[in-house]
C-alpha cells in the first residue's frame, strides 16, 4: 500500500531568520536555510511535502496559518510568540490541525517568562532543547501521528 | 428635528475572518460578512454610517483606529488582542472616542487568561456571549450613547 | 405562526432600589421603577411577560429564583452579590434556566474586587456599562436566545 | 571510522510499569516492555547499549542513577516524580551526565501541577506528548548529542 | 438475596505505625492494630474482606496499590503523602477503583500546607477529624457505594 | 446505665431545599425530606433528638444557631455559605458547641473556590462526597463524640 | 450658640447580640444592651440622638442603612460582614453619610482574613481593639466630625 | 480613692514634625505642638504624665522606647515606620508595655502598601483617620486600659 | 584626534506617531517630527548619524532592528510594546547592540501593568518621565557609552 | 533676560560614600567626590547652586530633605532606601518639590527586589544605568523642568 | 559529677553518599566517611555515642527515625527532602526529640525552591553553609542543648 | 608555624542591647555583655581579635561596617534588620568580607516575615536557634573559613 502523501506547514516565528548569527551560544550555528534543507531532505524520502514560512509579524503568521488550513499538520517554532500570543493559539484552534511545537533552546533553563507557552496546551506534543534537531524530531512525530502510527 | 448622522468604526480582531467555519460550537455559524450585513441593515435605518475593518495584525488595527479618529465611536471585538495588547488600549486612549467592546463567546466561561481585558477598563461598556447579536446590541448601545440617549 | 409566549424573571440585587438617588455619577438618574416600566413596554410588544423582584437580602433573591424555576429565563443585575455570592450562583445552577447578567456601571473601570463575578461563568452572556440600557439589551438578548434566534 | 559505542541508562518512573493497562486514553496502549523492545531495536543498529530501570520508589531511582554514573547519558521519564522530586534533580546534578526528559502524555494539557518540572531546567531537552514515540525521539536526540552531531 | 462479597484494601501512610504513642493530643490513643481490629470486626459482619497495608515508603504503597487492582475499593489514610505525592495520585488513577480518603486529625485546623490534598480531587469522598472513627465511617461509605446503596 | 439523651441541631444551607430536583448528577436524587427522615430514624434508635432547619438566608441560619445554643452539637451542611460566610463561622464560635460539617458532593473535585471552607478549621471533623450518606456518617461521628466514645 | 442637634444611626452586625456571653476572652463581658446604654448616656449630654439596630441579616442591615439616609452619620461595627459584604459597602456609599467603623477586638491580632475590611476604605476612620470603649471613642469622633470640630 | 498616677510615652514617627505644613489635605492643619498641647491638657486633668518624642530616625525611636520601659504605656503614631519597621515592633515587644497605635489619616483609603502594619498585630488597639483627634482618643483608650476600666 | 563617527537607530513604538495630539496631559505637546528634529540637531554637532523609524507594528519594528544590526546602538521608546513584546527583546538580544530605553511619561506613576518592561533588563539604561527630553538625555547617554566616555 | 537662579539639593543614599572602591564592576570607578565635582562644574555654568548630602542613615536623609524645603528641586540617588523607605517617600511628598531619581547601575538587570521603588511613583522622572552620568542627565532634566523648558 | 552519656542519631539524606565526588564546587571535597569520622572523634571525647544512617529513600529515613526514638537527639542533613518531605517532618514530630538541621551548602544562595524547609520550623536550630563543619557545629549545639548548657 | 592573627568585627543589631531582660522565653537569659565576654574568651585563645558593635540604628551599623573594611570577617546578628535592610546587604557587599549571620532564636519557628533574610543569600553561612551559642558557633565557623580550614 503506498504511503499516504502528507502536506505539512512549517512555521518559524520572530527572529528565527537570524539563526546562525544570533546568540549562537543559545541557539546554535545552524541557519534557517540549513534547517529547512535538512527537513526537506527527510521529507522527500517520506512522501511529505513541506511548506515553509518565517515572519517577524504575528499577523503574518496568523494569515499563513489560516491559508494552511488544508495542510495535514503544523510544525511550529513560535519563538517569542510562544509566551505572548493568544492570537496564534486562536489561529491554531481555528484551523484545527495537529500541531507540534518545537524550540531550539531549552526554554525551561532560561528566563521564568519563557516557561509558559500559550501553544503547548493545545499541541499534540512539544520538543525542546535540541537545536536544529528539535525540528527534525518534531517532524518525525507529526508525520507518525498523521499516518496513525 | 432630524436625527444626528453618526459614523462608527467597526473593528474585528484576529481570526474573526474565519467566523462560520472556525470552532462553530464556540463562536456560532454566522460569517463575518453576514454579521457586517446585519449591522449595516440596522445602521441604514438609524442614520449611522459604518466602516468595517478586520485584520489579524495588531499593527493594522492600530493604524485603522488612528485613521478612524474622526468617527464618532468605535465598536470593537478585539478577539485575542483583548488579553494581550497594550498597543490597542493606547490607540483607543489616543483617539479618545467612546468604545464598546463586544465578544461572540462568553469569555468568562473559558480559559482563565480570557477573563482579563486590557480594553474593558477604558470602554464605555461590554457585551459578551450572545454570538453575532453581541455586535448588534453593542452598536445599539453605542449609538444611543452618542446621541445622548 | 404566532410568537412563542415567554416569561422572564427580572431580578435586581441589593441597593438597586435606591437608583436615581444613589451615586448618580456612577449609576445614572433612572429610577428602578422607570427601568422596569421601560422593560415592560418593550416586553408587552414582544409577547414577553416579566416578573420583577428586588431585594437587599441574598436569601430572598435565592427564594425568588427558586420560585422562578418555571420561567423561561432570568435577567439579573446581581449588584454587590455579583462578587460575593456563591449561593446565588448555586440557585441559578439549580434552576438551570438561561441567565443574562447585566450591570449599570462598567464594573471593569471600578475597584479591583468588582472585576470578578461568580455569575458570569454560568451565564449566557453579560452586558455591562450602559446604565438602564444594559437591562434592555440584556432582555433583547435573552428573548432572542429563548426563541432560538 | 567506527561509530563511538554509547551506553545509555533508560529510567521509567512510578506507575509506568502499568503502561498498556493504565488510563489508556491518556497514556496509550503500548506496554513498557514493548517500549523497551522498540528502543532496544533502534539502539542495536546504532551501537548504543541500553540499560533499563523502572521503579515506583524515588529512592531506588536515585540509587540507580548513582550506579549509572558511568553511562554516557540518561533518558528518563520521571512520571509523577517530575513535579515533586528534588532528590531526583540532585541525583542527576550529582552524576553530571546529559539528561533527556520524556513524557508520554502532553503534560501541558493536563492538571496545572503537571506543568512544572524539577528536571527540565537541568536537562538537555524535553520531548513530551507523543506516547511511546517520545522515548524514541528522546533517545535519538540524546545519542546525537553524545556523538557531537 | 445474599449480600455481595467485597474486598477492600486498607492503606495506612507514613508514620501511622506509631499511632497510640505519637502526638496523642493530635492523633488520639488508638493503635493501628486496634483500628484494624475494629475495622475487621465491622467488616466480618458485612461480608467485606479487608487487606491491610502500612508503610513509610511511598514506593511500597504504590506497589501495594498496583497489586490491589483486583480489590473493589481503596480506603486510604495517605498521611504525609496526602500533601506531596503525585505518585500516589497516579497509582490510584491507574487502578481506577473507588477511593475513600480518611484522616484522623482535622487537617483543616492544622498547618496551611496540610489543607491541600493531591488525593481528594480524585476520591469518592473524604472523612477527616474523627480519630479512629474516620476509618470506620469511611469504610461504611465505601462499602455502601460499592453495593450501590 | 441508660444512654445519655442528646439533642442535635441539623442545619441545611442555601438551595438544599431543592435536593432531588437540582443538578442530580452532582447532588444525587434524595430529597431533603428523605434525608431528614433517614436521620430521624437512626436518631430515634440512638436516643438522639434532632431539630431540623433549612434556609436560604445566612441571617436566619445564624439566628437558628444562636437559638440552638442549648443543643449538644451541630450537624451542618453550610452549602454555598461554606465558602463565603464569616458570620456563620462566628455564630458557631459563639455558641461553642461541637460542629460536624458535611457535604453531599466532593467539593474538592469541583471549582477551585469550593476548596476553601470558613467552617472546617473550627469543626470537629468533615465528611464530604457521599451524598445523603454524608449526613448519616456525620451524625454518627457527632453522637459518638458527644458520648465520649 | 446652641449645639447643633445630631442624629446618629448605630449599627451592630451579626452575632453582636450575643455579646457578654460569646467568647468573652475575645469580646469582653459587656452586653450589647450595656453598650447601647453607655452610648445613650454620653449622647444625651451631647445633644446627639441615637438610633440602634442589630441584625444577623446582611439584608436587614442594608435596609436599615437605607432608611437611615436622613441621619447625620453612621457608627457601625460590621462584625463578620466587615470582611465579606460588598452590599454593606454599597449601601454606605449610596447614603453617602460619614461612617465610623468600630471593632471590639483587635482584628489585626486575629485570623488573616479579618485583616481586610470592605468598609475601612470608605470610612472616615476606624477604632479597633478597645472592647465596648471602641464604640464610645468612635461616637465621639463621629460627633466631632459632624460638628466640624 | 485617689486616681492612680500614670506615665505615658507619646511617640511621633518620621515627618510628623512637619504637621501643619505638610500635605494638609491629607494630614490636617494641626501642628505637632498643638497636638501635644491638647494631649497635655487632657492628661493634666486625668493624672497622667506625658513624655513626648519625635524623630525621623528609626534608631532614635527604638532608643526612646527602650528608655521608656518604665512608663505605663505607649501611644505611638509610627507614620512611615508602620509599614516597614520590624525593629520598632521588636522594641515594643521587648519593653512589653500596652501600646496604642494611632494615625492621622485613614491609611486604608490610601496606597495599598499603607494597609499593612507591623505594629497593629501587637497593639492593644488602633485609632485611624480622625486627624489630631486620633491621638486624643487613643490616649483615652490607653489610660482606661491601664486603669483597668 | 577626530571624534569617532556613530550611527544610531532611533525607534518609536506604537502610537507615538500621534504625539502632540494624543493625550497631551500625559505625553506633552511635542510632535514626533519635532522630537526627531531636535535629536537631529544635537546629533549633527556630535558626529552622530541618526536613522529614525516609527511603526505601530511589532513585526516592522523587529524587521527594522534586524536591518539595524550595523548601527552602533539603539535608542528606543518601545511604548506599549515595552510591557508585552518578548519578540522585541529577542530582536535586541539578537543584534547585540547597546540599547537605551526611553519613555516620555513616568511609567511608574501610571497603571500597574506599565511598571514592568521586557526591555529594561537587557538595556544599558533607562530614562523615563521627562517628555521629549527623555530622548535627548538617552541619546547623550548612548553616545557617551559608545565613545567609552 | 537673565536665567533664573536655581538651588538644587543633591542627595546620595547609603553606601554611596564608598563609590570608586565598592563593587566597581557594578557601580563604576568614579568616586562620590568626582561625581559632585562634575555636577558642580555643569551647575556653575547654568546658574544652578547645588547642595550636596550623603548619609548612611535614613533619618538623616529625611532631616536633610526637610531642611531642603526651600530648594527648587531634589536630585536623589536613594540607593538601598529606594526599595525599603516609606519615610523617604513621605519626606519627599511633604516638601512637595520636583524630584528626579537616579541610579548608577541598571537596577532592572539586578535582583528582583531592586525592581520596585517607593520613590519612582512620586518622581518627575528616573534615570538609571549610566553610572556617574545618570546624575548629570538627571540634573539637566531637573533644571529644564524647573525653568519650564 | 560525670558527664551524662548521650546517644545521637546522625542522618544523611539523599545523594549525600556521593559527597566528595558530586559537585565539589557546591558541596566541598569531604567524603561522607570522613565527615562521620570527624564527628566520631569529637563525640568520643565528649561521651557522646553516634549512630550514623544514610539513605536515598525517604521511607528508610522515616523507618530509621522511628527506630531512633530512644536516642537523645537527632542531627540531620535532610538534603533534597528538606524541601519536599512532610513525612520526614511528621516522623520527627512523632519521636519528639530535639532536632538540629544542617546543610553543607548555603541553601539561601541557591535556587528559590531551596529556601523553604519543612524541617526548620520544628527544629531546635539550623546550621547552613559551612561544608562538613556544619555537622560539627550542629553536633556541638545539640549536645550542649541536651546537657542543658 | 604560628597561627595567623585574625580580626573579626562582631555586630549586634537593634534591640539586642536588651538581651537578658527582653522576652527571655524567646531570646534566653544571657546578656549581651556576657555573650561578648564569652566570645572574647574563646577568641583570646585562638589569636582572634574581636571588635564589638551594637546599635539600634541601621545607619550606624552601616557606618561601622564601612569602617570595618580592614577586618578579616564579619560576625553579625542583624536582628530586625535581617528582614528589612537592603542597606545592610549593600554595605556587606561593598566591603566584600566573609560574613556569618547568626540568630539567637529559630527565626523559622516564628512569624512568616522572619523567614526571609536579605543577608543570608550573600553570607558564607547561617547559624540560627541556639541562643548565645549561635554566636560562638558562628565565630568558630568564620575563623575556620578565614584560616582556610
Amino acid at each position: 500500500m503506498p504511503v499516504k502523501k502528507l502536506t505539512i506547514q512549517v512555521v518559524h516565528g520572530p527572529n528565527l531568520n537570524l539563526l546562525g548569527s544570533r546568540e549562537t551560544s543559545v541557539y546554535g550555528k545552524a541557519t534557517l536555510a540549513s534547517i529547512d534543507a535538512s527537513l526537506e531532505k527527510w521529507a522527500a524520502k517520506e512522501s511529505v511535502a513541506l511548506n515553509f514560512f518565517q515572519s517577524n509579524h504575528e499577523g503574518e503568521i496568523i494569515d499563513c496559518l489560516q491559508r494552511a488550513s488544508k495542510c495535514d499538520g503544523i510544525l511550529i517554532n513560535p519563538a517569542a510568540l510562544t509566551h505572548t500570543s493568544v492570537g496564534l493559539r486562536d489561529a491554531l484552534l481555528a484551523i484545527a490541525k495537529p500541531v507540534v511545537e518545537v524550540h531550539l533552546s531549552n526554554v525551561f533553563a532560561r528566563e521564568e517568562f519563557r516557561h509558559h507557552s500559550y501553544i503547548s496546551g493545545i499541541a499534540l506534543g512539544v520538543v525542546t532543547g535540541f537545536g536544529a534537531q528539535s525540528y527534525e524530531l518534531g517532524l518525525v512525530a507529526l508525520a507518525s501521528h498523521l499516518r496513525g502510527k
